[in-house]
């Protein structure tokens, strides 16, 4: 058993998002993505089975999808992706997101 | 692809706390418990391979262990826990909890 305070443990950084491990196994990885408003994790994908949880803990921004698509990010809100399908986050206001991988990567 | 706004869509109860699957796969299980002030999941442990991480979105409260053990567990706190050591969450305010359980239970 392992507890993390987040909010506290981990800050943010000026050249591009912060990126902090929390946990890792065989059967997940979580990873603690900081942004400050205006940093973005640009849309990507993994060739691999299984998916990823994209959880904003707490700031305002977007998902970002496919061709350009995008949806409002705010706290509170979960998105659930293929790890193969082209996935992203960009932040509006500082932002934190919790992020899960099934099976790890 | 799916987004669920959880702060929006998934309310408390006041019989017991309230439960919303959010995610369920091959590789993992996701789920919102919201609990209202006083309401708790009771310690508790499953004789099963795997971890799940219990994500405080809103609240204050704590997170229970074996042997009457507590921990605060506050906003953007993330406890991991093996499935099968004995684990719980109580509520002190109203408190949204998202938990990961992978492989799924």
């Amino acid at each position: 058993m392992k507890k993390s305070e987040l909010f506290k443990e981990h800050g943010f950084k000026d050249l591009t998002f912060s990126n902090y491990l929390v946990h890792e196994s065989e059967h997940m990885k979580v990873i603690n993505f900081n942004f400050k408003a205006g940093q973005q994790l640009p849309v990507h994908s993994h060739d691999l089975d299984g998916e990823l949880i994209l959880t904003i803990l707490e700031g305002e921004g977007e998902f970002l999808a496919a061709d350009g698509v995008s949806m409002p990010a705010n706290t509170g809100d979960v998105l659930v992706s293929e790890i193969r399908e082209p996935h992203g986050v960009k932040a509006t206001t500082d932002m934190r997101v919790l992020v899960t991988i099934a099976p790890p990567i």
